[in-house]
């Protein structure tokens, strides 16, 4: 039906006919000429309909309205001097038009699509296909496509196979989090939809697939925090007889040669690798945006013996902790600025901030502000200054109290400093973090949870600390962690039937309920089952992030709030009560939490 | 863990030590060596354990035992004169063994995975990762890889972005037959999963994708026949400003471009293009199998005036048929085997099977056997002999009924002579059909239904026939036939609000069901939406046939039964109570019908 795309058109095709198909982004009249700017997905070309050129065009061109769908025939013109347009890619020409074929015509919409104006997200999503007629949301699907297209194309260069695996499948550890589908053929039985491919994946390196990949569709029924969504998209790979270094190198071939080809960004490898201790020392947080120059320092072995106690009995404390943050010119921070930190961090759950300005250091104590000054004494003073690489023009921040508390309020203050300061450098930082700790104490339920999931193995020298130190037993599991984004984690799996029986029992998991659950990877694992490891990547993550979005809503086609439902649609929805009897099964809001 | 793949070794290793892990094929002691199989996914090399060359990884050789996983260092020699296996790609080397590391041991599996033994679909199913390790299984699974590498990167190269669409989604108009997902968040809501991404991907061409495609997952919970899955593979498209000839021009360029790259056969385009009245006409079905060279001949106009009833009613009824088949040299078929044939006809409701036996063509009558033969005047027999173009040792078969029974009974018998006489022609013959009607007529619900589905467009020039006499009514669509299997459907869209609201009311859809059901979409429609259409692909049956495999699960890594049941997992499963609880509904499975 067209020639070329309206964004297609070049000095190249003057006096060319051609024909375009698209929308009308704008139409004005000046000085008894009409124009039109059509729009097609690859961009804008100005039509101009002149009467003295086509009366019964121009007639035509009278009538059409905002997001009328057009089929025009004209012929490609160099734009007169001087009304040149550099902002647009097809600005040095205009097409005259012959003829107008009004293919559809449109209400006007809700929004306009031709102005860059702020909508909100709720009337947006209702609307999605006029949303993704704004050229810039539709450009974050289209290199969504290519980033996907490209890892893709790496993965099968590397001899790893496309294989799909169920959605409709059985209860996985992670139950409680399960979507549940009936079945009409089993009444009273139940699918569940995947949280993750991980047991198919595993069970195809038993099957000797070898190098496995999918983009797979994961489903996780959670209260929705701030960025998740019901149905996410994950990279899966798994492979087997490749260890923990060589699956990591590939995976940064992988990442380096998308940042390449699809953003033209030359990525430096080998990445950056870091074990997970030192993460939470320097970071905070187990996914540190390596961005931001700030880094926490310990101090808990100066303050065992002051006399404040605040700092003392963290300190003394095995799970305690005291750190210091250093903000380089932060002196100049005011009363009210330090207040609003310290109602930041209280947010984090900390107790408070201290804090010490440099104003001097020459001047020893005198050089220094602070309310806490006095609790100190000179040693330790001077070895913090010390420690901590102190300027004059610098603050110290404080964290002291649980390890988990300063780690997490004395890390997410890093972050806010370095955004507040100007401190976040350009570009990408990817960092693999390693040997993280096998298990995590879970207070409420008085037992130990894996940190990654209870198929992660073991660190072979670590093997036998499961038995008599869980706490310090550290796994074969590694994250890529992007800009402070964690974007992908996997690990070497367990491949011997006895590790595994070993960990689920550590982690509660009764024999007989592994055996229910997992039956059928415990007998896979039986059989002959290879050394094997993969990594899932979080797809809409690492999109948001290639397109500089600021939520995967955006990177998503057609996205659920934040409450799970699709305002385009309408779903979840009812239904009628005969579909249900035919499933077997009883709405009964009542009785839900 | 390994410099090669057991089946990359060719005599240009010779000489070269190597590390090779894999699964134990076979082992055997042959003359105090012993030899074994090892077998990776991409083939199988020969290892040799010779005391004499080292006595540590003999005594470790003989240890192993069948799909033991073995990482073995050795060197490559070539084979002794005379101990070539030419049916190896290995066959001309062999490895010498000098150090085994046991990487994993294995019991003995329930069917050996070395021999072309014949084994019971259920126990393959229940332990799939060894039947997958079978290379005749594995190989289906990467061939399904390539092919769907291969649509990929056509599709890429056309500009169809890879678009994901919503698996928790609404109820679709063929609703019954979706899978419900309760919402915890919405209690008493509940998603569906789709049958098909068709409403997202015409809403992708309101929002000027303008070219979408995704091998999208589709789900239908309805009683399975013999080779249907709950869950399946599409291969999903749709275009803006494309008309059918340009549409179907494209896939024929993708197919012949799939078939060329992945399986080396050249198909000729343009692929055959049929009206589905044409299709019914010849082969009794709108999938007519090309390769067999039978036609069904219209003798209703000849026999309307006979004095046979079996025939003169059809003739005459404009529901009726009759119809001749003419076997070539079947005038040999004995009376059991005729009898068999017309036990057959009977299994799609023909009554019975009459036929003309031509013996010998010079006599006229003389030559003719057949019980039917006094029932016909010789005017009709010659207009017959004539029109079937019959010949001496040929046999002609009658059916005459409602034209369905004798469209599907002689159809089916088509196709069954055709096999059973050897008669089906080599290679690929892929078949548009077009033309299709827009409704059939549903005599259960009293109304018209969509023989598409409802956003199907009419041809342009049938549109007043919506109106006066939608039996006539022809429609956009375009099914795509390989070999007799529909591989995929498609149509041009409905595009304009009023004539989706004219074709729903024609299937009696009320204008309050539409609103609930589809508002969305004839919402959509209003704000400009661009002509459009598509096609969809059957993924896993293309493979199947592609593959030459007898079922799609064999094309599926972890496929369901037909009582939609996983043998390995033990998907569908039951559930906690309180996990129910949550969901806010009831399992009452007693209710069901």
């Amino acid at each position: 039906m067209r020639s070329h795309y309206c964004g297609a058109l070049s000095e190249a095709h003057i006096d060319q006919d051609v024909t375009l198909c698209g929308w009308v982004n704008r139409r004005r009249d000046h000085g008894g000429v009409i124009f039109v700017d059509l729009r097609d997905r690859e961009g804008i070309t100005q039509l101009v309909f002149n009467p003295e050129y086509s009366q019964e065009s121009f007639n035509q061109a009278n009538q059409v309205r905002s997001e009328y769908v057009l089929r025009v025939k004209g012929r490609v013109q160099r734009r007169p001097e001087g009304t040149e347009n550099p902002d647009l890619a097809t600005g040095q020409i205009e097409v005259w038009g012959q003829n107008i074929e009004v293919l559809n015509i449109s209400e006007t919409p809700p929004f306009p699509i031709d102005e860059k104006l702020e909508v909100g997200e709720d009337i947006r999503l209702r609307y999605r296909y006029l949303d993704l007629r704004r050229p810039e949301s539709f450009q974050r699907l289209r290199l969504r496509s290519a980033i996907t297209r490209q890892l893709r194309q790496f993965l099968d260069s590397q001899g790893f196979l496309d294989i799909d695996t169920p959605i409709l499948t059985k209860s996985t550890p992670e139950g409680a989090r399960d979507f549940l589908v009936p079945s009409r053929t089993h009444p009273g039985q139940f699918f569940a939809l995947p949280q993750s491919p991980q047991l198919f994946k595993q069970l195809l390196m038993v099957a000797g697939v070898d190098r496995y990949y999918q983009i797979a569709r994961c489903f996780r029924d959670e209260d929705l925090r701030a960025d998740r969504q019901p149905e996410f998209t994950q990279l899966d790979i798994e492979t087997s007889f490749l260890h923990e270094d060589g699956l990591m190198n590939l995976m940064e071939e992988m990442i380096r040669d998308l940042f390449t080809t699809v953003l033209g960004v030359d990525l430096q490898t080998p990445f950056t690798r870091m074990p997970y201790a030192e993460a939470i020392s320097h970071f905070g947080v187990d996914k540190p945006d390596l961005r931001i120059p700030l880094k926490l320092v310990e101090a808990g072995d100066l303050m065992k013996t002051v006399e404040f106690k605040v700092f003392a009995e963290p300190a003394k404390n095995d799970q305690g902790r005291v750190a210091v943050l250093r903000l380089p010119r932060g002196n100049k921070l005011s009363r009210k600025e330090i207040d609003d930190y310290t109602q930041f961090v209280a947010i984090h759950g900390a107790k408070g901030l201290a804090y010490i300005k440099v104003i001097n250091l020459s001047q020893g104590r005198a050089g220094l502000q602070s309310p806490i000054l006095k609790f100190l004494p000179n040693e330790v003073i001077d070895a913090i200054l010390e420690r901590t690489d102190a300027k004059e023009g610098d603050i110290l921040f404080f964290g002291a109290d649980k390890a988990a508390i300063v780690n997490e309020s004395l890390g997410a203050l890093r972050v806010k400093l370095g955004h507040d300061h100007g401190l976040v450098e350009s570009g990408w930082r990817p960092l693999w973090v390693i040997d993280f700790p096998m298990f995590e104490w879970d207070d409420k339920e008085n037992r130990w949870s894996a940190l990654h999931h209870p198929f992660t193995a073991p660190k072979e020298e670590d093997l036998a600390l499961l038995a008599q130190n869980p706490a310090v037993c550290r796994s074969r599991a590694y994250d890529l962690v992007l800009n402070g984004s964690e974007v992908g984690g996997g690990s070497m799996r367990i491949f011997q039937p006895q590790v595994q029986q070993q960990v689920f029992s550590l982690l509660g998991i009764k024999q007989e309920e592994a055996q229910d659950k997992f039956g059928f990877l415990l007998d896979a694992l039986k059989y002959g089952c290879p050394p094997h490891g993969g990594i899932a990547f979080g797809v809409d993550r690492l999109v948001m992030l290639m397109t500089g979005s600021t939520s995967i809503r955006e990177v998503i086609a057609f996205p659920k709030t934040q409450t799970a439902s699709c305002l385009l649609t309408g779903a979840p929805g009812s239904v009628a009560g005969s579909q249900l009897q035919e499933l077997g099964i009883k709405s009964s809001p009542s009785t839900s939490k």
